[in-house]
């Protein structure tokens, strides 16, 4: 049974590139869950774990960014303006098997410079990948602003 | 032979996501020429088809585009707007057998508001699809400026 599993394993596989894994939608969202709360508690190390030791980060007006330590910075960098109250939604997931890529939309709330706050939002693509224990990390995180 | 052939491919498809197709990296490269091409010469119609028919783009400052007549809409919107001699290059590009995703850096010539020109840039993530042909189709596409 075992020998007939991993070949219908080996077949689906071969004949497409989307590896339908349970869980990936929920894990995913898990994933997205404690980034925020994360950031939302001023913890830019815990958001920098979330992302694989050599994940790429291209935040608009800034240069692409690689790696955790040069992650964690950018997310200190914005807890340090202000920002607060970061929201993420999936809009659409395709899970191709040890990565995943996800659109989404993201709101949160930042000073407006006249001591109140404003939100503002946009949208992003994470490409994520599957670590050796199957935890999901982002590996390349790209985003911009919707009017 | 045959089915060696196929009973190894099958394995090395199960063993890894990232599939290698000879080719890819020259055939993306080359649909990257042409897109510049079509966007240089004025012809809109001609980059949105180098667009799946359901591909999402996400623009800087724009709502989630989604199909090839939005698509022509919003590089319309460039051309009309005095945008030119926009460059592509490939940072990275991870095959993952009929798509991949690639990470690059754009740079462009717009009016200044003053009657020149003046150079602005940025960085992008595209996820490439194969459609039936093995044609690669830009089906997400994502970017914002790099200061």
């Amino acid at each position: 049974m075992r020998l007939f599993t991993q070949t219908i394993a080996a077949v689906i596989v071969a004949s497409s590139p989307y590896v339908v894994h349970a869980g990936t939608v929920e894990d995913i969202a898990a994933r997205n869950e404690t980034f925020k709360a994360a950031f939302n508690s001023g913890d830019a190390a815990g958001v920098a774990a979330h992302y694989t030791e050599d994940a790429t980060v291209l935040a608009p007006d800034a240069p692409l960014l690689e790696g955790r330590e040069a992650i964690q910075g950018i997310w200190q960098a914005y807890i340090d303006a202000g920002v607060k109250e970061l929201t993420l939604t999936t809009v659409t997931l395709e899970d191709m098997g040890a990565s995943a890529n996800e659109i989404g939309a993201f709101t949160l709330m930042a000073p407006d410079g006249n001591g109140g706050m404003v939100q503002a939002g946009g949208k992003y693509v994470i490409v994520w990948k599957t670590d050796a224990s199957g935890v999901w990390h982002l590996h390349w995180d790209i985003w911009n602003s919707t009017p």
